[in-house]
């Protein structure tokens, strides 16, 4: 769906912007060696139906002003321009566009300033989400958003996308802790946007739109972002439930007993499965659907107990205080996006639901699997309805079955539509979902997007084709 | 500052579209007599430097059509609107314009979902805030934004500034608990923005950009909000600090030991003695500043131990665990703004430092109140840095200190900002704060706000000279 929005860097970028290229930034800040350029070629979405292109260079931007003038050239030679973190978005929003240029801004990784009193840190874009809270946990405080990726994903990264994770139900996600952007617009100019203090309505929210617009808009080259406590208590449990409804069940009445969990998210069988085949664990052996559950801070204990008594009310077989094993599922759970193996093709997805119709909708979910002939395994943040379902089909049997699983992925996006859901509760739109975006924006609200792209993107060139329609 | 920015509602209102609005609405939905559109035509906000006009009509909205049905006569003739709530907002941002009209949406006051599973509400924009927390407490829930307004504000109103309030430093302002909104853009069209699950990243953050955006790019005709748990427990602290300085190095430790407060207030001696005057009580003959503490939830008691050891600490006086008295001055404090007296003028600012510079501001502050000869009195939302300082003068010398007092005013504002602060925190710019604005914004991001205001709104009849330059 690349194509979908017209855009002119279908063509080869023309050889004036290489030379261009060239003659502005040293060797060490450029790539173009085809092997390299493979490196930046995609990120770690799906790739079907997309046109995966090497990008015509690879600029390595090392300060705001490395970006200015690349845009400048850009917007001089109407090139494409996809800007590019740790490449670990799931949505083909960072994948490179044919006769496109790649700015990556992971060597623009200094933490500039870590404000301990006021709660906040400013940073540049190519600062690695685990390494801010490292340097945040030097003074009690930790920087909230955690993608799965966080170990390897860039703050400027996790904000083009306004990241999710595990614990958004109790810290809100990316947008909840970004104070200010420092944006390097389509024509190399610089702006600011936003306040530095905790609390701020100047004005329009122009921080809000910048996040989250993969790199549409321009290009994020630091932010101020909100630092929070680190828990003083952090307690884990892993509970298996009789069956997926009794799990789904047990989420609501920890809801209802008002437990705000750090964590809470939900496996099924398949997903153990999967687990057990990777690690050689027994899960799935012990129930049909497994919590993961922590809470934190001062009142992590008081909550935990509750969520004890209720699970165990509901016939769950609970780990033990301070297990182990539970502390290393929910580790694995952090960093861990399903393994890739070679002899299966798998669709991950990322559809929220309204909490209450968890269990219809994994119901829903399980029929299509029957009916379309494919796998299913599902995994959700249980505390926010996003899901995360896996659709596969053995790679001998592609040809066959691809269709089944193209169509068993299209229903389940209509019907979390129809249950009041979205199509994507975290990971973005990028290049691979936009063919579902008109089933969920309407004609009018597609067009006031357009048209703000436009204003501040005239000629088109900030990854162009990806976000929006 | 009203006359800014160009618009044409400067001259009456043709008569043809005040012929039409009678030919369209009936006579319980249109106030027309003079004595009665007095009540709207200003807001809660400081008058000074400002035109204040009588609207030429009022319409209340009853359902989105009647508001679908205003704008597009509005926009046939060309005549400016001003959306109003409860009109509680105290920036000017609701004042009635010359030749314009008032949109009263108090008449769209149903909840029209309260989902408790979900933790979602869907409302239409005239609810009073206190009457969503009542709805929502009947399930064990909350609406967590709360300004000092919420007894009498509507949601809609929140939202359109984007309102704070006591327990923002814990739950958020109100763009953190809403999820979507209707919206009626100045063509009388209707759209539909965000999701109604709790996490949702399609597209570019439309939700964020109208709320705060103070009426000028759309008229919020309903909205889906987040309900949180409602804390099990509540505890209340009001403490006497030696001096101003100890009380806000309380307020550091107090976040250095990794306690985040529901509510975390600090009074100077200014505003004890008013609280004293007033109502009789003896607040300024125990210290020379006071916190005023809430924690909540499963943590609450844990967390107000450390917050008590940590004031004992800087020899603070405390006030007994469960003291009624505390807990009066926080419902004061929740509700009360300056009470407004014919014998002086005062300012109250809304100006947000970061938390590391409160001492350093006050202390500016104080040595302003000196060398410009005015009165003061500062009361903050500490924990968010977000002061509300009160300069003021006798009425009776007003002739002669006025100048001072808008020479301390505007002097307090360029030392907020100098200190890398905000001219707003949490009351928004709407008419009054404009001046201050460009002290604030550069000029490409005055720019784009423009633009965007363009976009949606190309005649400008949507309280055209607010809330942007």
């Amino acid at each position: 769906m690349a194509g979908t929005v017209a855009y002119h860097g279908d063509m080869p970028a023309p050889d004036s912007f290489l030379h261009a290229l060239v003659a502005v930034f040293p060797e060490h800040q450029l790539t173009q060696d085809e092997e390299r350029l493979a490196e930046y070629s995609v990120d770690k979405g799906p790739l079907e139906g997309l046109v995966v292109a090497l990008p015509e260079a690879v600029v390595h931007a090392e300060s705001v002003e490395d970006v200015q003038q690349l845009m400048r050239l850009a917007s001089e030679h109407r090139v494409p321009v996809v800007t590019r973190g740790a490449g670990t978005g799931v949505s083909g929003g960072a994948n490179a566009l044919p006769g496109g240029v790649v700015l990556s801004t992971t060597r623009m990784d200094r933490i500039l300033q870590l404000n301990p009193e006021d709660g906040t840190a400013v940073v540049e874009p190519g600062v690695i989400n685990a390494d801010l809270n490292t340097a945040a946990a030097a003074h009690g405080l930790m920087y909230a958003p955690d993608p799965a990726s966080y170990r390897t994903s860039t703050i400027g990264g996790n904000i083009a996308t306004n990241a999710g994770g595990l614990r958004c139900a109790k810290y809100g996600v990316t947008r909840d802790s970004v104070l200010a952007v420092d944006v390097v617009l389509a024509d190399g100019s610089l702006i600011r946007t936003g306040h530095q203090t905790i609390k701020g309505v100047v004005g329009y929210d122009l921080t809000g739109l910048f996040t989250g617009s993969e790199g549409t808009l321009g290009v994020i080259v630091g932010a101020t972002v909100r630092l929070r406590p680190a828990p003083v208590k952090v307690l884990t449990l892993a509970a298996w439930l009789p069956d997926f409804p009794t799990a789904a069940a047990g989420v609501l009445q920890i809801g209802a007993a008002r437990v705000t969990p750090a964590i809470l998210e939900i496996m099924d069988r398949g997903t153990m499965a999967a687990l057990d085949e990777a690690h050689g664990s027994t899960l799935s052996a012990r129930g049909e659907a497994m919590l993961l559950v922590q809470t934190d801070g001062f009142g992590a204990a008081a909550e935990m107990e509750i969520i004890r008594e209720v699970l165990t009310g509901l016939g769950g077989i609970l780990s033990a205080p301070d297990d182990a094993e539970a502390e290393a599922l929910v580790e694995l759970r952090r960093h861990a996006r399903g393994d890739a193996v070679e002899t299966q093709i798998r669709t991950g997805e990322d559809v929220a639901v309204p909490k209450s119709r968890l269990v219809d909708y994994v119901a829903e979910l399980e029929r299509m699997a029957v009916s379309h002939g494919v796998q299913l395994k599902v995994v959700a943040h249980a505390a926010d309805g996003n899901l995360h379902p896996t659709f596969w089909i053995a790679t001998a049997e592609a040809s066959e079955a691809m269709p089944r699983l193209e169509a068993a992925l299209d229903e389940s996006i209509r019907v979390a539509l129809d249950m009041g859901g979205t199509i994507s509760g975290e990971h973005g739109i990028g290049s691979y979902k936009l063919r579902w975006m008109h089933w969920e924006q309407s004609g009018p609200v597609v067009e006031i997007q357009r048209q703000i792209k436009q204003l501040v993107d005239p000629q088109e060139i900030l990854n162009p084709g990806r976000a929006i329609l």
